[in-house]
């Protein structure tokens, strides 16, 4: 008998008769011979309209109010869950993060899970019950609610998915899976039946939104196989699991984009040692997460430290670094918030040469012109106009054929 | 330093300029220089929503399930009060019921408190900080979230002004205190400065909604001081306390009226011993509870028993009546959902005599039918017709002189 974790996001729980076709579907599976344990997010929109509140009540609450407050939603999704299950004839029952024993470090808004206990569902599961779980939140050692930041559902059900151990996660969402890129991009992007965990950690932090990195992140450490499928149809979603043979073949799996970077320059510093720690350190002191560095050197010796921040924390970077560049003498600070981030990813990348000048060509003849590039062993990005961005996706899709090309030796 | 338990309502906390009112008074409590413990139920509509999204996911919501979704709703004013204290910079920190050891039974819905645990809020107060407590909700022995029913905000108030012990507990409501009648059909009632625990009782279970029945058992039992006021003005409200040598000379305190409950009537059964508790025990195992009860034996020498229930729980008690009846041989059954039952209180009542000729003088006066009457010690209700029910009340309140008795004696 199978244990499957499944998840279901704010949008598949939205409203009274979505939780009902949610509970069809547990029960689709509990029929099919399984254990079932359920991770649900809050309902629709209920996450911002509580934050909104907070933020009526007070200019910075607290963490811990803030992860009292909020930790509420997912509660009413499991006890609605529950009853609609109950409602139909199946036995559930449903647990807070606190009551199923996930247990988190005591950083409020975006603590991390610590551990979780396997018991409390097992005895559940046992009884013959299908067991749902409040995603997003946990206890901290102090038995104070936690929460895991925005999309830390997904983290909750590859945690449970870990500790059981369950035989597949399922993530279900609003899209049919993991696309060769953004089907209202382009038209002709494929949903890849498989990928790796690296190609789907990659594609995560280059923009694409279905799964949360961490998730990711804690299913390849612990080898759990996810799959990402609709909520709204029958059909097989995409895979991620580890790396295999047969997945080598494809060159790049997908193209993703971000939109939500912006560019900052240090331009015209001495090109001495300490210079870049300097500036990383400052930033990261005031929680600034910086994505892309590109350093070059001038040929009058002088260097420029380029590099991407998300843009809602453009403007505290932009104080940071021009007070460091004027403490180390730099001639200008520059800042763009009108760039976007296009990378292609793919496991393939490895082992087939030509992928960069491939991409750098397709840009180049669309007349595209690249302000920044990065590339990771599996991954290449081009930072380029905003205005592009879409344009940009569409050539680079084309350039790789990835509207028709064939997954050989994969899952479908 | 005094400790203060301060209870606000569901419309105290509607919205988050409301809840910001209520963190400014509860500041003026902290700076007068006591140690305050704040207990908060829902935000306005908010657990008829949950309730409204329960019955549209179930028809028959489980009470565990049902626990879990509506306690979240005190969960939300818990933490919006602690952040918008903390805006005007007073320090404070909120509770679940479970968290501050509100242990119930497990009578899911309706659960009764066992404990509550005062180190926890000490170590707080300690700390000068403002405790924030989730009203209506606890946690029974298997670590359950349990609920205490409608009002149970209240009981959660008394519950832990007993524990602390606190010097008194206010009950912050939308009206300014208790009235000798409802101001909206009596408009000459006046605020009453004191009321006994009985006479608080009395009025409770008459109908009066402006205080939970089960808090004031709990107050008399504990002795614990409760202040009724409005969250909207400064002005003291109505103390209820033990009934004080000055309070007797009060003959009647309040008249009031209640719409919710209906008549049934099992005519012409046999007078032999057991019929009426062969009807009650079948009612009461239905848990349906029933409030007047009167029986009288007729010309024929055949019984009549008359009493009340819930409007909701009319159908059923009918059926239930109807069967216990045809069993009996009983001529016929009758209902009628078109009453109304009005009552008056006072602990005067006691040493008075002629009290009961007064009102049924008045309501015969005015040509207004008794269906009913019980009496205890320091009531007297009369089931009148629903369509005369408001005239009822007026009249007896004007037969009392209650719009203009001066109260002496008593803390104003």
């Amino acid at each position: 008998m199978a244990i499957i974790v499944q998840k279901y996001g704010g949008t598949s729980v939205a409203n009274a008769d979505k939780i009902k076709r949610v509970a069809a579907r547990v029960a689709r599976t509990k029929d099919q011979g399984n254990k079932v344990v359920v991770v649900v997010s809050a309902l629709g929109q209920t996450t911002d309209e509580l934050v909104a509140l907070a933020h009526q009540v007070a200019k910075e609450p607290s963490g811990r109010e803030f992860d009292m407050l909020v930790s509420t939603g997912e509660q009413v999704s499991i006890a609605l869950l529950a009853m609609a299950l109950h409602d139909i004839g199946y036995d559930a029952i449903s647990f807070t993060g606190s009551q199923v024993g996930i247990v988190t470090d005591s950083s409020h808004t975006r603590a991390r899970i610590i551990s979780a206990d396997r018991k409390r569902m097992m005895r559940e599961l046992d009884k013959d019950r299908v067991v749902i779980v409040a995603g997003f939140q946990g206890v901290s050692e102090g038995q104070e609610i936690t929460t895991l930041g925005r999309g830390g559902s997904d983290t909750t059900a590859v945690a449970l998915a870990t500790v059981l151990p369950a035989d597949v996660c399922e993530i279900y969402t609003d899209v049919d899976g993991v696309f060769t890129a953004d089907p209202r991009i382009v038209p002709n992007a494929r949903k890849m039946p498989a990928v790796s965990y690296d190609e789907m950690l990659e594609l995560a932090s280059a923009g694409a939104k279905v799964l949360h990195l961490r998730a990711v992140e804690l299913a390849k450490n612990y080898d759990v196989k996810l799959h990402v499928r609709s909520s709204f149809t029958e059909e097989e979603g995409t895979v991620v699991v580890a790396e295999t043979q047969e997945m080598e073949r494809v060159m790049i799996g997908g193209v993703s984009l971000d939109k939500e970077e912006a560019k900052l320059s240090l331009a015209g510093v001495p090109d001495v040692p300490g210079i870049a720690a300097k500036l990383f350190t400052a930033l990261a002191d005031c929680g600034i997460n910086v994505d892309m560095i590109v350093q070059s050197v001038g040929e009058d010796g002088l260097n420029t430290i380029s590099f991407t921040v998300t843009k809602s924390d453009l403007r505290l970077a932009l104080q940071i670094t021009e007070k460091v560049g004027a403490e180390l003498g730099a001639k200008r600070v520059e800042s763009d918030p009108g760039i976007a981030k296009v990378s292609a990813v793919g496991a393939g990348m490895r082992s087939h040469s030509g992928v960069a000048a491939k991409m750098f060509r397709a840009l180049g003849d669309a007349g595209i012109n690249i302000h920044m590039i990065s590339t990771s062993e599996i991954k290449l990005s081009c930072v380029v106009d905003e205005s592009r961005a879409e344009e940009a996706v569409q050539v680079v899709h084309e350039a790789f054929k990835l509207g028709t090309l064939t997954v050989e030796g994969t899952a479908e």
